[in-house]
């Protein structure tokens, strides 16, 4: 078979791959319908976390069951799936908490920018759609392997609920589902912070209510008029830079939160904007196995299209153009099709 | 009057000082029945927080209304009040969130260790006691002040809720508090890191299920044996220093968190301890005024006594001795009396 392998900065290559195989009763291996390229794969793309050898990559796919180990009960071959970007058993006590990202038991992929992926923990991880959904609904579902379901973490992270203002810093996939998340989950106020006039479309289809352009202090100072003065009850921070946590941190009201689920490349958190102003952060790596009923529930059912963020999709094998247009910003995010 | 006044690590003295007048509309003077010491006065005390001149020292008291100013509606002289070391307008849009302790038009007392003191924002931090309360219930009023809303926000901050596993890290007056605040709340597991025979005994009183002396690995390896070898879902930051801060992230399960109130003295917040974790971070300044009235009533109809923090009362004339028993760890928290 063939998938995507990192080489290094700026060079991802399609290769030809070792078939995957079952090595645990517990593995499944699904042949891949769908699958995508992830802002977080940007950081070894950008050089900003070391490559140090050829490693396949990907994190983020739906399927269909080819082959299932001997304990795998909950799925079968032929089985329309997907599943979170991270493998959990969904039993342990930590995934019993609802926190399957932490899972005590979880395993990792071995990239799944590939025509067939190994799924370990098959029975936790996957989940069964009914049938063999229309093509229009793939994207949406794809969507929730990880980008959907991060931005739903970092709204229920920060805390939003019925009648909350929400400052969404980031306007990348996963910002854009924060709107999404947070819109759904009852915000009153919903303010995206972007500079693009295509993603701010997004983001007001998605149910901001408003967009602030601005940033630094500028773009503080407007979250401060619209937000009676104090700032917003739950802010999502979405990218993970020094900047952008330092501004989810300063757009926060005193008792807020921030939700964060950008994997933070900050030297430290800056922690005077916190404890004097009563500001808090939670987050972290989303459970999607969590999220994953809910909302494939509202995807199927058309409630909401998070297949909205992909806004290129190429063959499988031109992967590099996808990883290319992100890096350059040319896409927000790029959907692969083997 | 007198009152005491720091002039450096070490050195606090009762001394005499000008009587304080009304000088807005809004103030109050309140003659002081009972004040104390408070843990983190002894950041000065003990030279970790600098003393560049001599300045009134304390933020903790009852006492009965001696003059209010113009504006004031809510008090009058003869009054017994107690107030939060934070003085706050109470109708300020922060405020209107909870967060008393970052009221925008709040202010500051000129040290509470004194006979006289006066009250800015008189009618939004001042609440009055019916009558004149017994002089068995002083203490429990007047731990309210502080330490008893500051354990309560650590406990709320930290999400506690019915059913919750709770460690305290700290056994000061304030992590007593926090271990009644998380029985209160309906803590299942309430677990008090305590090495103190005295302290333990408290935390007992206090609600404590378990009390663990180890620190360290040791420390949490005894929480994870008590917390199904996950750790627990809500952890209280009661001391703020680097060894305390630390406990309280390993200590805390991945989708928990830790509540700080103890005011940070570090280098920097432990992000390693927190994203991958999935472990959060909330609190700060306590917004007393949020919890004053429901926590006064608990003290009033005998439900809580906090009271029980105090272990010294000494004349107000002897604070100097009751900061060198708190700082050489004789005493928990010394209560005076004008």
């Amino acid at each position: 078979m063939h998938g995507a392998v990192i080489h290094g900065a700026g060079d991802v290559r399609y290769e030809e791959r070792a078939d995957p195989v079952i090595r645990k009763p517990t593995d499944a291996i699904v042949r891949t319908v769908a699958t995508c390229v992830c802002g977080s794969d940007l950081w070894r793309y950008r050089g900003v976390s070391p490559v140090s050898r050829p490693v396949p990559i990907g994190h983020e796919y739906v399927g269909i069951v080819e082959e299932v180990g001997a304990d795998v009960t909950t799925v079968a071959p032929g089985d329309f799936v997907v599943g979170g970007f991270s493998p959990s058993d969904n039993t342990c006590p930590v995934c019993a908490k609802g926190m399957q990202a932490n899972c005590l038991n979880g395993g990792i992929y071995d990239g799944c920018q590939a025509e067939l992926i190994r799924i370990p923990q098959a029975d936790g991880t996957l989940v069964r759609v009914p049938g063999r959904p229309d093509d229009a609904l793939v994207p949406g579902i794809l969507a929730l392997s990880d980008v959907m379901c991060t931005g739903w973490h970092a709204a229920v992270s920060a805390g939003v609920a019925p009648g909350s203002t929400v400052v969404v810093v980031g306007d990348g996939a996963v910002g854009l589902s924060g709107v999404l998340a947070a819109s759904e989950l009852g915000a009153e106020r919903v303010i995206a912070m972007s500079r693009h006039a295509d993603r701010q479309e997004i983001a007001r289809s998605f149910g901001a209510t408003d967009v602030v352009a601005e940033r630094g202090d500028e773009g503080i100072a407007r979250v401060q008029e619209l937000t009676g003065g104090i700032g917003a009850d739950a802010v999502l921070e979405c990218v993970g830079t020094e900047e952008s946590v330092v501004q989810a941190l300063r757009a926060t009201r005193p008792g807020g939160t921030v939700g964060w689920v950008g994997v933070p490349h900050i030297a430290e958190i800056p922690q005077d904007l916190m404890f004097r102003r009563n500001v808090g952060i939670r987050g972290g790596i989303a459970p999607v196995r969590a999220y994953l009923d809910d909302l494939l529930a509202r995807v199927l059912d058309g409630r909401i299209d998070p297949g909205r963020v992909f806004d290129l999709t190429l063959p499988l094998s031109e992967v590099a153009e996808g990883y290319a247009a992100m890096d350059e910003r040319r896409a927000i995010k790029a959907l692969l099709i083997p």
